[in-house]
């Protein structure tokens, strides 16, 4: 059972349109994400918790504390136009030192933690206080959802060869890249497709293809796996020299589903090959995995990046 | 592999049932919401988490705004039946006062905030302080639930064309609306299937017909997707205008499924279009994405609104 | 594509065995849940989680509140032991005053709620809170995950029928039972399969068969949807009176899926029917949903268990 | 449908390779762990959130503690170094006890308990806690994360016999082993596949293939299931006997795949046998499950593993 629509051989309408470029487009970027920009709708554009989920985690951090040291700042504000004189403890002696002590009352109320050395007496700046407390326990709610999203996120970790080959297959020639897992849970029931994009010269449109493949499905993905494209006749790469693909702005583009089987997840990795990464006349060197005597097995996922050149 | 029912060309079963009301109907909303409302079981028909999952954000603010107080209203009575000479640091003249400040110790009870200038000595008071504080626990475990719920639901934010236009297609004509994804998240695997409902003049029954498509299924959508039913003799909708459908009440119901990668979640997305949304002899203006030097591409989603008249 | 396995219409395995019990079974309670206790492993069998989410509100509120009682008892006692002399603030005359403020001391501790008016002294103290402290952070995190889990669990609330009923159908007779959705979330690509498990008079076996529907599958829930299944030539239940089934044991068990998809989640409900819940020469009553003037149609569920009695 | 790749019965890619190690191998352990390290990748192969969802509960209590303390050590310093006159309420008399006391702070602040009997006086303090509270709110919101992670990740908790037998079957011999779920919830749409994996005593290869089942998929595992390989001429093991399979070590690998319906949770499972599991002439006891007159059916799950030994 095929999950992707590979029926269509003909020019295949992938989402990406048919326009030709005059800049050289990548839709694709080697980290997987989509090379496009949706404009047009202002703020409903935004997507913060998509942002929160996917940024890295300097960033966070960096936003996580710039936030922290904000409200701080707004409620310290707050509580010192209410008046110092309304908080007991608050024994400093200049107007800035007392709004330095109202910060750090402020952060000691956020985060719930209310040594009481410094607490509110007035009715105001109680119900300031109860307010920023509330708001403390509802943002650090938020932050535990963001924290579990970003950490139980589907991912699949493939590393991919360096390099998209044409090597020597069978009788002729095929493209061939590898992949493999570099984490320790399993990937089950993986299945790939690959996608060329390339400019049609004589129409000066782009035009997407599917690339039939030797094996596009397998159980396991314990060691590697080598997604091989037969360079046939029914190829529409058949008799293109790797200058051909170059000059048509070939673009390779791969989806590979799994299975993560610890979180039972449906993944997704994508990649994309251009032209200058292609190796004309080259093989894969084979992966040299070695069982220990207790019969388990060790492989250096980096050696799936080393071939050989072939005369 | 077809995900929808789409076998049956004939008068097919929605769950919409045949009835042919006297008021005009619309099925589905222009925000997918199913038009009906279901009743009959009392509280049981009711479904709070749903409610705070999918109400506005400015609801739930209400909404915890004033449980917050009710609550800290409730505690604040049950400590001042039990005496407010059972609190220590409670110096407050009038009993109004006081009322205020077993509030304020009520908030900084159930927020386990607890500064301390105010504390319960007797049993009674201390106890009442100790069930506070866990109800505030557990109450805040579930406010995460909840706000984790509402950010990590899948969501597909897609944009529709504002109108379903009659457009010249191939030799004869055809029916389209578009698609844009508004968010910078993939979508992939989207799958479309496009119902009509329509009153039978002869029979008085309502019947549904899946509307043939172009093409139902594209692999990403990067930039838009223009849906496609043709006009042919096939056609349910054959020969008929726009005229001939509104008094047929014609609704047009979409319902799209696709992955958003982010999540690997299956996200659904619904809309209608009912024939005063129509419009004759018109064409889409075809969208003009740019890509930038460094092969981005930036598209305006809003565009897929613009469309020409034909003569 | 059929998502069951509907392909052998022979006795098929459902994985409740051939066995022929002496006493009547039921497999499926009216609740859906399958009747088998599983022994033999011990506390291996045990499954915390899954009562946690499963239990009655009541059952959970009421191991929560007493764990609350007996965790502080302990540490209460370990207070106690350590001495009331390490403690600041503890000033109570009698040796069980003091325990008691100790456990209200522990309470505040575990809850984080720390008013500080009583505070640990001595270092064996101290590490008793800390620990403590650090306990009740991580038993509120599992509640805050419990509690999430029982509130996002997946589920389909269908209301079924209270009766199947022997229908006429067409020109003969058919098998029917309806069900509705109770809340307001849509329940979409409903899927229905219905096994009858019955036993056989001469092999003294229990056998299963699938039976063949008349609609399986309907895209939208939106109001109800009468199940049938036509007593034809090929039915295993050609021409077997309520007697005959009463006899032979039947047990209609279904099976629904649907997606939720508020949540886009994947639900499923289960029912069965016994020979008593059977109903010979009835039909049910159509139901009224009505359309108000905005076009939002009114539907009470509980009408799907009325019927009538036809000669 | 069949959900797992069968149709290839040649050598088939399994993604463990084909080549043939020295020392044996078990590629898939009884827990159903694959055998292989994925190394070279330095840091980033390692995944904390994976091993902190699966490890045991002892492992992650003793990380837990031993990272609370540690931090506390450190923030203790930091105080220390802040110097202690910087905190009210910290009479301590020895720079040791001083420390021990600015520990226990620390571990006041972290938890956000704060007693407040010591409590920062200078900025620098002031300045330390409030980062120090602010990292034990996302330190706990992490803690939740992964508590939560850990008790919803899906799990099959089935039970396999613990050998696997070559029994007389029909009119020949066949290959079998029996499955049950040890847990209160319920299984349905379970589907087997079984592989096996021996080395070609000629090529001296590696060599895959799938074993044709009797039946490979059922809708309840409400009792349990015995999984039949009938030994026909079709099969790849036809003739030989448990010798032969050991000198070619051979190993059945088993992928189970079902759906736990309280989560609506795709669930995986895998086994494995070796020859050494493995008992010719031997045929599973039946199974005795009682049923009370409630018609609740009573299974002792552990009887799966019981044979006989057969002339």
């Amino acid at each position: 059972m095929a999950i992707f629509n590979n029926k269509n051989k003909e020019a295949l309408e992938l989402g990406f349109g048919t326009k030709n470029y005059s800049n050289r487009v990548r839709f694709l970027g080697t980290d997987g994400k989509v090379n496009v920009h949706r404009a047009g709708m202002g703020i409903k554009n935004l997507d913060v918790y998509h942002w929160l989920i996917t940024t890295s985690i300097l960033s966070l951090v960096l936003v996580i504390l710039s936030s922290y040291v904000f409200v701080n700042l707004i409620f310290a504000l707050v509580y010192y136009i209410i008046g110092p004189q309304n908080f007991g403890g608050l024994d400093a002696e200049t107007p800035m030192q007392q709004f330095i002590n109202l910060f750090f009352f402020s952060a000691q109320t956020i985060t719930t933690l209310g040594y009481g050395h410094i607490y509110p007496v007035g009715n105001a700046a109680s119900i300031a206080a109860a307010i920023e407390s509330l708001l403390g326990l509802l943002t650090f709610a938020l932050a535990t959802g963001v924290l579990y999203g970003r950490f139980s996120r589907p991912k699949a970790h493939l590393l991919y060869s360096n390099n998209i080959l044409i090597s020597p297959y069978k009788t002729g020639k095929g493209i061939m890249f590898r992949i493999a897992n570099r984490k320790q849970y399993e990937l089950i029931e993986s299945e790939v497709m690959v996608t060329i994009a390339l400019n049609n010269l004589e129409t000066q449109k782009r035009e997407f293809f599917n690339l039939k493949l030797e094996i596009s499905r397998i159980n396991f993905l314990a060691l590697s796996w080598t997604i091989v494209h037969p360079l046939d006749e029914e190829s529409p790469l058949f008799g293109l020299t790797k200058k051909d693909l170059a000059e048509r702005d070939v673009e390779f583009i791969i989806l590979i589903k799994a299975i993560n089987d610890t979180y039972s997840q449906t993944v997704y990795s994508r990649n994309s090959y251009k032209a200058e990464e292609m190796v004309e006349n080259a093989k894969f060197k084979p992966l040299t995995p070695e069982a220990n005597k207790r019969g388990r097995v060790r492989l250096v996922v980096t050696d799936i990046h080393l071939y050989d050149v072939v005369s």
